[in-house]
Formats: structure tokens, sequence, C-alpha cells
């Protein structure tokens, strides 16, 4: 192909990798995603790089570990001078286009210091974390109609549902057979049908809303990606009609959890145990309301992918568009007697990737499910390369995934890494952690999941035996375990000791550094001699004798 | 005292701690500087957060370790977005003003993509890492005066010095006896006198422009803290009559080294031996012409220390000023078969460090030898308290000396850490280390110095039983090295995986990030009377019922 593919990505907000039908699930049948996936490549070890939204989303954005970028949980801001995604690929004439969700909260401070204004070409490009916001709606705060009316509540508004929050009384709220507007905040309402009718509800208006960036982007010659953020299946758990009751009990897969988990004495584990969510989603009567939602709007984000990707077949837009799918971090739906995120069981951590290239190259691995170890970090590189931007060792963090995609040798990946950092939590207010010792880090090499926890003991899984995680090895006596944890230990020393605030390392300041002798910077030289030896050149000493070096 | 005392942090260039009277010089006497440790208080375990001028300032300048301002060697920009202490003292109404050296390098790309012109007020501030440049003098290259013609450069042909590389040419320059001039460069040259009288050269130019400031200062109300940062004895090794021959051959104490150092075959070790810089000073006879060059250096900048002191209390100025005297790190003079800085023994990492508070508060410590583990980015926390400036643990990874000052309690380091990248170096180059793989971290704890080199066993010593560092434990099968060599990882991981990123966490973020309850984001309630247990208050839907919520 001629002109460099576009990348539409998609990401879905706290969607499981297993509540998809190509991920195994025994009732949720996502036939459009699937078919994604039969075009193009399925990854079956694809973790983020924390189990939160915020710093999920500012690794995926920057292509940068969360240690790196510093954004360590929703609403901390991301520091002023990191640099993202959008950043890279326009300084290569390509578009970053944000549809929906970032999380990003800017860093006024930061802006303020250097003397940014905030609604300059440059702040605004900064308060969106690097992209150009064709549309930004966050969905999160009940109230947020007051903070930030957004173009969803005009459009709602627009179309009949008046009302000074429409986002909350019609998204997220649902009527009860006595015509009572109940919120789908509890979640005793979770199987009520939203307050809105299906193509009038955000996952619907937010498909539009790519399609109408698309078709403008016709018009542009420059290349884009462009990131299509829908904010559900993630909480308030409420889908409009006939997504409401599609599903019930009988579709509820079992909840991965033994009593000996529930035992664990280790103090983070039973403090993660007992915070509210935790027990909410380990009563049974929560998972019934609660999980027939959730795939409900994993249902009708599979058929409104349906019609965007017709769509985009119908507008000769598929041929050079690489599409990827994927979610920010997964939800504990009560598996391992937990509730929503914030740990590293593999429905929390691991999520859903599929990437179809429609390139030539690719055609090789259509239908492929790729078992290597990847991160979220990976997708910036490897947008950055499909566009034409020329990669930055020196900043990104993650790997390019073409190799994979096209087949050839390449990509390799010893461990996945994963942080959080819960000093906002009911746990860190339990165990009264210090908010600077509240973190922990996971790192994974495919077998052993190791889980560094700040002031306790570590927590160990071993995937191959126990694909479950159900029995923590951490503190087992076991040689092997001994040993395993000692090489994690040293293998995430590795990973924090490498260079990661070296961004300003470009290959000209890399070659400047090795040169000081050609500028005459001449460190333990004893004579002309020695000099002439190792610099193959005569000593020009730059000090002239003569009268110039006599005072006047 | 009512006003908050200014500042002087004087600086030297490349000065061992162990090249002052005060520390034990045998033959080198300061008695200004033994003065100001009579007065203050002299720390005994100073160490810098990299032994090489570029990364040990820019931890000084920002009190943060190499590993999070990434500025890894000399000429590696500080990234955009890293605060200085110059920015925390503007924040609260303080003046940080450079008189001398930094060797800071802006990030140019950075201010670019930020939209920071060059030459504005912000521009010119980041590009003078944070400090208002009174005078600004790295005095590095040999051809400077073509690249950037400094202040001294003009200060030379006013008073006569005619040339157009005048610090090269009279700083940096000796005249033989058959009058040919030669440059310092060589080390065969270090004994000439310097080609200009004592009273025109560097370090007698840099205290009287430190004269200068204070004196101009006195015109303004804010408090100060006044960088003078000296370039010297930093070779090229070459001072001014009388200070060239105050020392020879018997002033030379001997080498500290050994043939089983010399026979250490860590690969790292011995290609630290087999640089030029090293095998030049493993020789006697560079030795013995260099370090008497170095020891009049020295003692030339005392004598102009003395003639500051004086003329500050002269001036009044003594009893409001608080003087830091300190280095950015050592030189090994061929000491354990090295030359030049840039790896971890003492007199490399180890810096003088004498802090003279005038406060009353401070009486009780005049004269002590304080032998905690100090840090160099412990003086920025300790400036910023001096001069009123709130603490902000958020961003300083430095800690607030004043209690050491104080003779207070609330003081305590477990460990000093030291970081050096040596990729553009001879040892990356003879050993083929892939430049982000180029690296070693240093931690102590007051005993035991252990080194993790990248890609290699790491080095440990022992200062209790081998103060002088001849003996490298690192491949001991002692159980006991054994032990502390993995408590020492430990430790090291403990310190990698803290935050050091996360600079925008300020207590305003913190709190809100505590609080999502609070505005109506409600994780795992059931239902009203759930929320009302917690929440001690009634559920109130943001949704209330009625025609509001039907669509017109």
């Amino acid at each position: 192909m001629s002109t460099p593919p576009n990348v539409l990505w998609i990401m879905a907000d706290q969607l499981r990798f297993d509540y998809l039908s190509c991920y195994g699930h025994p009732h949720l049948h996502t036939p459009h995603i699937d078919a994604l996936a039969a075009r193009g490549v399925r990854f079956d070890k694809a973790y983020v790089q924390s189990p939160v939204c915020g710093p999920s989303r500012m690794s995926a954005y920057t292509g940068r570990y969360v240690r790196s970028h510093g954004s360590t949980w929703n609403g901390m801001p991301l520091r002023i001078g990191e640099p993202t995604l959008g950043d890279h690929l326009r300084g290569a004439g390509a578009r970053a286009v944000l549809v929906g969700k970032t999380h990003m909260v800017a860093d006024a401070e930061g802006m303020a210091w250097l003397g940014i204004p905030p609604e300059s070409e440059i702040g605004v490009r900064v308060r969106e974390c690097g992209f150009e916001a064709f549309e930004r709606d966050d969905g999160l705060h009940p109230d947020s109609a007051k903070q930030n009316w957004s173009a969803y509540d005009d459009y709602l508004v627009a179309h009949g549902f008046e009302s000074d929050n429409p986002w909350e009384e019609f998204a997220n709220s649902g009527i009860d057979p006595d015509g009572e507007l109940l919120s789908a905040w509890l979640l005793k309402n979770s199987r009520l049908a939203a307050n809105v009718p299906e193509e009038h509800s955000e996952t619907a208006y937010m498909t539009n809303r790519a399609m109408d960036f698309m078709r403008e982007a016709k018009d542009d010659d420059r290349p884009w990606v462009c990131h299509l953020s829908y904010i559900k299946p993630h909480w308030p758990y409420i889908v409009p009609a006939p997504y409401h009751d599609m599903y019930n009990e009988r579709h509820i897969v079992e909840p991965i959890r033994s009593q000996a988990e529930f035992d664990n004495d280790h103090p983070l584990m039973a403090a993660y145990r007992e915070a509210r969510v935790s027990r909410s989603f380990s009563r049974d009567h929560v998972r019934e309301h609660v999980i027939p939602a959730y795939m409900g709007l994993i249902k009708q984000l599979d058929d409104n992918l349906g019609r965007l990707f017709a769509w985009m077949d119908d507008e000769g837009l598929s041929e050079n568009t690489i599409v990827a799918f994927t979610s920010d971090h997964g939800d504990y739906m009560g598996d391992h007697w937990l509730g929503d995120k914030d740990f590293y069981h593999e429905m929390a951590v691991k999520v859903p990737l599929i990437i179809a290239d429609p390139r030539p190259e690719a055609d090789a691995t259509r239908g492929h499910v790729c078992d290597e170890l990847v991160e979220m970090i990976d997708l910036a590189p490897t947008f950055m390369n499909a566009v034409g931007c020329e990669a930055k060792p020196h900043i990104i963090e993650g790997r390019d995934l073409t190799p994979i995609l096209h087949g050839t040798e390449g990509f390799s990946r010893r461990y996945a890494i994963s942080e959080h950092d819960y000093n906002w939590s009911e746990m860190a207010a339990a165990l009264k952690q210090p908010q600077f010792d509240a973190h922990t880090k996971m790192i994974f090499d495919g077998r052993w999941k190791f889980i560094r926890c700040e002031g306790f003991r570590p927590v160990l899984f071993d995937l191959e035996t126990d694909p479950q995680e159900l029995v923590d090895l951490g503190a087992s006596p076991e040689p092997e375990h001994v040993e395993v944890r000692a090489r994690m230990e040293a293998a995430l020393l590795e990973w924090a000791s490498r260079h990661h605030t070296r961004i300003t390392a470009t290959p000209q300041v890399l070659a400047g550094q090795k040169s000081a002798s050609d500028v005459g910077i001449l460190i333990g030289f004893w004579d002309e001699e020695e000099y002439e030896e190792v610099a193959g050149k005569p000593f020009a000493s730059l000090t002239p004798a003569g009268p110039a070096s006599r005072r006047k």
C-alpha cells in the first residue's frame, strides 16, 4: 500500500478479557469482535501497566510504565513535559484524534509554572493528553453536567431528553415498574433498563461520533490514529433495552474463588477482601444483578462495533485502516472474593487485545492467536510505526508489535509489569500504610506471577499448575518457590534500575557525549606524543605561542 | 532573628574531601575552610548522587536522585518540567542566584515542543537550571571562547590579556623557561605557573563577582540563596604563581592501592583500570606533576574564601548568612589504580560538606563533626527551610539537615545512594555494553558499600574492616557477605520502587483522591440503606423522579 494506513484504536473500559466469545465466554456471543479476531491477531497474554483506569491509560497514551510517567492513580495529573503518542505523531505529520474517554487530568500547576496558557493551542494539546479532541467524554461523575456539561448532554437535550443533568438522569438511571426513577449508582438497580433508548445511548452516540470523524478526515491528507474510547461496560452498570434483560442467572459463570483464598492471612489481601466493593461482589445476589447488566453492555458494544465495521466497509475505509480493540483493565465481579479491579489476578490485569492489519504483509497471520507476553505500552510504538513515525527508544518503553502482526522475527519480552498505587484506598486506611509506601508491583514471566507488596511479603502464583490463581505461594518454603521469588525480585530490580527518565537522550545527544576529546577536552594525556598515538593526528594546541599570549 | 537568613552555597569542582586540613590532609593547610568548620558543622559522611559533574549537580539543584531527574551524564539535557531549587524558592518569594558553574544543558527539544521561547523570561530561567544567572561560567571547553565567549573572557581582555581565546591562553596555559606557551590540557605542563596573575585568575574573579552580587542584593528585600560555584580544582590542572610551586613531591601522600586490587578480575573494574586516564594516573610521574598543582589550586581557593569571609564580616553580612561549602565529587589521583572520577570509592563519591548557620539555634553545634549519612540532595530542602519555603515532599527526595544544624531530633537516613551512566565511556566500548545497560548504582549504609553493576557481579566493600576499600567482597562466599549483598539488593529495590516521578501529588491532589464517594461516585453500594450506613447521611439521588426524566 503506498499511503500509510490509518489506525482505529478502540478501547472499552473495564472489559474483562473472558467476557467475549472469542476469549471463551460460554454464553456471551460477540460475533463482531470475534470477526475482527478472525481477520487479525488475537493476543492471549496482553497486560495493562496498572489495573485501574487513569494510570493504565496514561501508560497506553505515553508508551511508558507508570513508574516512568508518574500518574500513579486516577486524578493524578500527568506531569508537564511527559511526551505522549499524540506529540510523537504530530511531529511526524500524523494526527492523534480522541473520540471519547482519556481520564487524563492536566498538570495545571506545571503549566502555570512554565507559562503555558490553558486555552492556547499548546495548552489545549497538553490538557487533552496530546490528542486532538474531536470529542472528549470521560463520563464519570454523577454531577458531571454541573462540572463539565458534555457534548453528549447537549445531544440528549437536543433529542428531547430535557434535564439539567441528562447523562445522570437518562444514561445512568432506570425506571422501575412503579415509574420511579432509580440511580444505577446503587447496584440493586442494575437490571432495570436504562432510561434512554439504545440508539441514543452513549455507546451508540460515541460510535456515531467516530463515523463523523472518519467522514471529515477524508478531506485531510494526514494519516491518523483515532482513539475511539468507550466508557462502558464500566460502572454505573445499567444498559438500555433490549440488552437489559438479554441475560439472567442462567448465563452467569461460577465465581473463581476458593475457601483457601478466603483464609489467606496476607494482610494486604485480607484488606482487599474487607473493602466494601469486595464484600459486596462476594454476595451472590449482587453478582446476579450486576453481571447480566455487564454482559448486556458488552453485547450492546459488540452490536455497535458491527454497525461501525459495516459502515467502514461501505465507505471503503476498512482496506486502509488498522483496527485495534482492547480495554484499559478488567473487573473482578466477585472472583477471588474481590470487586472492581485494583489487583493483579488475570480478570483484572489481563485484557482483550485484537489487532487487524489490512496490509498484505499481515495476510499470513490472520486469525492467529498470539501467546507472546505483550503490554498495553506496546500499542504506541506499533501505531507510530504504522503511520511512519520514527521510533523513540529513549522515551517509549513499549515494543513495536509489527513483527507479530506480520509474522516476522523481532519481538520478545521476558516479563510483563504492572503497578498500583493504593494510597487513596480503604486498604491503605485499614493498614495505616503511609502514602509513599502504599504501592504494589506485579512482574509476570508467562508462568510465574510475582507481586511485590511494599511493607508485606510478596504474593506468588504459578499459572501453569494453578491457572485460576487460587494458591498463593508467596510464603512457600519449597526451594523452587524460594528460587523463583529471588529471580523475580532480581528481574524487578533490573527493570527498576533501567533508564526511564533519561528522555532527552536523543541519538544526537548520545553521539555528542562520546566526543569530548574531539572538542579539545583532553583527560589524562601526558604529552603530545601520547595524544598523537590515541588521536592519530598531531596535537594542535589551541594556544599558539607568541605575543598574543603576553599581557599588553 | 526576625528576617530569614540568606544562604551562600559555595561549591568547588572535583575537590576530594581529604585534601583539606580539617578533613586530615597532612600537608595541605586550609585555615579558612577549617575556620568555617569551627563555626559550623562538618559532615564526615556526605555523598554525591553521581560521581561526575553534570548528574551530581542536577541532583544538587533539584534535590532529587539521578534516576528521578534523568540527566544521567554530562551534557544530558535536564528534561523540561523537572522542578529545581530555584523554582521552589521563587514560588516562596526568595531568590536563587548563580555565580559560576552549573554544567546544566537545557532541553531545547522539550522547550520547542512546549512553545517556550529560549529568550523569554521563562525560557532563560529554564536554560539556567532555575537560577537567576548573575554570572554563569561553566569553564570547560578549550574553545569555549568561540562557542560562548564568557564575561571572564571580557574581563581578561579588559585587563590587557588580549586574545581571541583568553580563557584558554591565559587561565589554562603556562609559559616554560624558554618562553613557550604550553597547554595545561597536557598533564606534563601541570607544574608551570598559569599564564595569568592570581588576582586575575578565575578563582579570584568569581570570588569578586560573589561580592558584587551580595553588594547589589542589599537593595533587595527578598532572601536569597547564592550559589558560588567555582570551576576549580577541576582539570585543566594549572594554578597561578605563587601557588604553582608551593607543593612538591614531599607533600604528596602515598597512593591508596594494592596489588590485590590491581589483580581484581571484575570485568568492569578491569575496564576502568584500563581506561587511559587510569593508566595515566597510575604512573608516579603523572601524580608528581598533577598533585602539586591540584594542591595549589585548593590552597588558592582557601585563600580566596578567607578574603571573601573577611569581606562579609566587614559588610555585616556574616551574621545573617548561612554558609555552606561542598564539592560536586572528588578525584582519584591514581588511588585504586584509577584516574579522574566516575566510580564510588570514597575519594570520588564522598565530598567535603561544611555548613555554618549563624542563627542562635545553631550555637549548640558549632565545631561539631557529624557522622550521619547525608546526601547532596539534602541541601535543597535545607536551604528551602532556611529562607521560609514550604517543604515539597512529593518532589524533593533529599532530607532537611536543619535538625542536625540545630542539634535536634528528626534526621535519619539508612542508605546513601549514588548512580553512574557510563555509556559514553571507554569502559562501555571495551565491554561492548549496550548503552541502556551501561550503568551502576551504589548503596552505602555507613559500613557496607554495595555497587550494583548491570550485567556483572556486584562489588562490595566493608569500610569497618577495610576503610581503604582495598578488598572487593562482591564474590565472597562468606555467609555474612552473601547476606549483606542480599540485604543491599533488597534495599536498592525498595528505593527504586519508591514513587519518584509522582511529582504532581500535591497535598490537594492526594486529599482529592480519597473523596470519590463525596462527589457521588458510589462503588459497590447495594442500596440506600447500605449507603446511609457508610456515609452516615441519607442517599440523595441526583435524579429526582418525575417529568424531568421523561423524554419530551
